[in-house]
């Protein structure tokens, strides 16, 4: 199992200005039995992610439906943002090669797998010019079926590709949507697409073990039961109501702690560059289901932790001076892998034994190298009296990201409960969205229009 | 030339809350003059990063001297973490195609580049999965010839590659390093290997328009002194000591009276993919320079903002909800291009005319898309009291990109003054190189490895 370490955050060891002591701690065991007994209502019901690790019959329906494209295709364009984006990103970098788009298809384990989450021209422009249209499957994400990115993502590439996709949209386009709503819905059964569901219950951050990640993931030829295999094992784990026994909810808890007391930072820092984008995924999880601006009861409070990426042991170049010695704001949670696929000698060459720079590293290996900084990394910041945590993978594989996904999918809805918010919906978006809709003329939106061009009437003195 | 806007930090646009008023910013004027003056006597001299535009011999050299390595090689690997990985990094996805790695040789401007930033074992081995050492030119990027993640990454490339490295160093391997000190220095000396300077008076996050940039760069095939051409016309545009007639001290002016108020965090989000790293490139810039325990007079001060990536319009997605919703903790610096070089048409067809989410995109372009989305969140952020500020960059190309280069090096330089902070040095990431060294029983490290096992003695029971 994935372990939680946090003995870094406990006043013991580091000290009073942060640390947590253990009848503070204690302390909370009430008011987590009632966050988790408001939460298991909801859990399956409103809160879909809960039966994600279980719908195996989605599984074999994805890989049947599949198979056709896997044989034809070589290359998959995922057309989605956000949680669409995220979830398939994550697990591309995290469980392929990390540049197995270059590898030739003999060494990859599926298909060429380019993941399109913007509407940046240059960008998209430089993505198309490595594909052949006759022999991509596009792969387009919605649960709403509307998004505006991912519409215009999809119309760029029919522009593009209009020969190839005109007349043969069927054969290159596949819809994972909303199993009943939404126009991308409508499109699937109009044009006859393949489609998958996204259970109506489970919203775009919470998706990823639903269709929205599966299908990419089967596409690109990782083990997707696996990943739901342990993502059930580590929701057998945290459903217990009692905060000592539940490690998604003593992490939850510490941070709410910590949150209380102007840590208002939450670092997660894999000690992977492989790890990288699930950090990302966590960035968008933590944000937007906790940043908020008014409660369950109607208050305006303005809440939400920043959650920040780090990526050891990189970042010991970068952030970590403003970890160590900057304000007290700020959480780390480390990510340590036990075992890693490859070991890299750092035998090196007797030529290099006079220098002294090198020679301490020779005989060691790149493994042991990683996972020293990372634990020394944790000590220096305790030595300052600066909280950590460190979760520890045992392996990267299907199986245990599948038991950290669902780790944080459970620390992030208890958190909800803790700060008393909805981490469900994202009202704050709205706003934004509409305003695009002003500026590109959308039909009911004129006077979106004339409250934009007030707000955005600008005066020329505050601009050099 | 880049251009600031900076109309929604003003209270007339948000607000009370966060605005600040045109004579609370003239107030600062005093102040910035001062700090002006106290740059002006270190410019050039200690901060080595002002030279950096005008020296064209150097230019000239790493033209001269590897023009043999680009006849003769395909891909070179970058060995460099910090500054050494970010800036090179950065230059290469906002410059080139951002897959350039897997276009043809002939649509490619000039090598294929790696770079090796981490010593994530599993990371590092898929990356030399497609590595051709004989095809290869190994850049070897440390300004103290010690950093030990470039040291590891060497010397596994060499035990990997042992084959080619062994008899042939000389030709696979060149160096970025001090122009005196250091152990790369020495075998640059003894190994007859290729060396480009680090001026001693530029420190790693401000190198990028030193050899560190440039040796990658050239190999890569940018424009290099277009690069610098752009930084020097920014250097000329911020050399005035009047707050209100230079964009980087009234970026940094507004920063810092905003983190009095409390503003903690400090995002920097451009509206475009191609410019993701730049941001990554600030958040080191930033949180290594700023993030100090002690200032110039040696109080523990503990101070600085922490720096934040986003990605538009992708993390509208993820991060906005808690931006417009969350706390009044955040200064958001959009970064906004005004021309792309490829327009990417939304046309779509007939077909899709009765989707209401499609046909209100059709007849659009991308680029109009994602300028309305950029501008549409300025002004939803506004609407909330959230402050930010816009730089406008013409293009995405070397000359603004030198512009904006050193237009945020300027801004972290006086950034320095203004919080009374050394910006320059990085003394907290010692104590975790020690314990590193300790780990990996380096000789000298034994009391430090007697103080990390005190540190480090863990207790089980907060361990699940």
């Amino acid at each position: 199992m994935v372990k939680l370490d946090y003995n870094y955050c406990m006043a013991d060891y580091i000290g009073d200005r942060l640390g947590i002591c253990e009848k503070e701690l204690a302390s909370y065991e009430n008011k987590v039995k009632k966050a988790h007994n408001a939460l298991m209502e909801k859990a399956g019901k409103e809160l879909g992610f809960y039966n994600l690790p279980y719908d195996r019959d989605n599984v074999k329906y994805i890989k049947e439906t599949l198979k056709k494209y896997k044989d034809k295709y070589d290359t998959q364009v995922v057309l989605g943002i956000g949680g669409s984006g995220l979830g398939p990103a994550a697990l591309q970098s995290s469980l392929l090669n990390y540049i197995s788009n270059e590898l030739p298809k003999e060494k990859r384990k599926g298909m060429r797998t380019y993941i399109i989450d913007n509407v940046d021209p240059e960008w998209f422009s430089d993505i198309m010019e490595v594909i052949d249209p006759k022999n991509t499957l596009f792969v387009m994400i919605s649960k709403s079926g509307s998004t505006a990115e991912t519409a215009a993502d999809f119309l760029a590439c029919f522009t593009k590709f209009r020969d190839v996709l005109g007349s043969n949209l069927k054969e290159h386009l596949v819809v994972v949507t909303d199993p009943q709503k939404g126009e991308l819905r409508r499109m699937a059964n109009e044009f006859g697409l393949d489609s998958f569901p996204i259970p109506e219950n489970v919203g775009g951050r919470f998706s990823v073990l639903s269709s929205v990640g599966l299908v990419p993931g089967e596409l690109m030829g990782i083990d997707i039961e696996a990943l739901l295999d342990g993502a059930a094992d580590m929701d057998k784990a945290t459903r217990k109501g009692d905060l000592f026994s539940n490690m998604a909810y003593l992490s939850a808890t510490i941070e709410y702690i910590l949150y209380l007391k102007g840590v208002n930072i939450s670092v997660l820092m894999p000690y992977s560059t492989k790890l990288g984008k699930w950090a990302d995924w966590y960035v968008q999880l933590w944000a937007e289901s906790l940043g908020k601006k008014v409660d369950r009861d109607g208050a305006y409070v303005y809440v939400g932790p920043t959650p920040l990426k780090g990526v050891g042991a990189t970042d010991q170049h970068s952030q970590v001076q403003l970890f160590k010695e900057g304000p007290y704001d700020k959480v780390i949670t480390f990510i340590r892998v036990e075992k890693f696929k490859n070991t890299v000698n750092l035998d090196g060459d007797d030529k290099f034994k006079n220098y002294s720079s090198l020679s301490y590293l020779m005989g060691h290996t790149m493994n042991e190298l990683i996972n020293a900084e990372e634990m020394a990394t944790e000590a220096a910041l305790a030595k300052e009296g600066k909280p950590s945590k460190t979760l520890i993978l045992p392996e990267i594989n299907e199986y245990y990201i599948g038991q950290m996904i669902f780790f944080f999918e459970v620390a992030t809805a208890i958190s909800g409960e803790l700060y008393n918010i909805n981490a469900f919906d994202q009202p704050g978006v709205e706003e934004g969205k509409n305003f695009t809709y002003a500026l590109l003329g959308r039909n009911g939106y004129e006077e979106k229009k004339k409250e934009f061009e007030t707000l955005y009437n600008k005066s020329s003195k505050f601009i050099m």
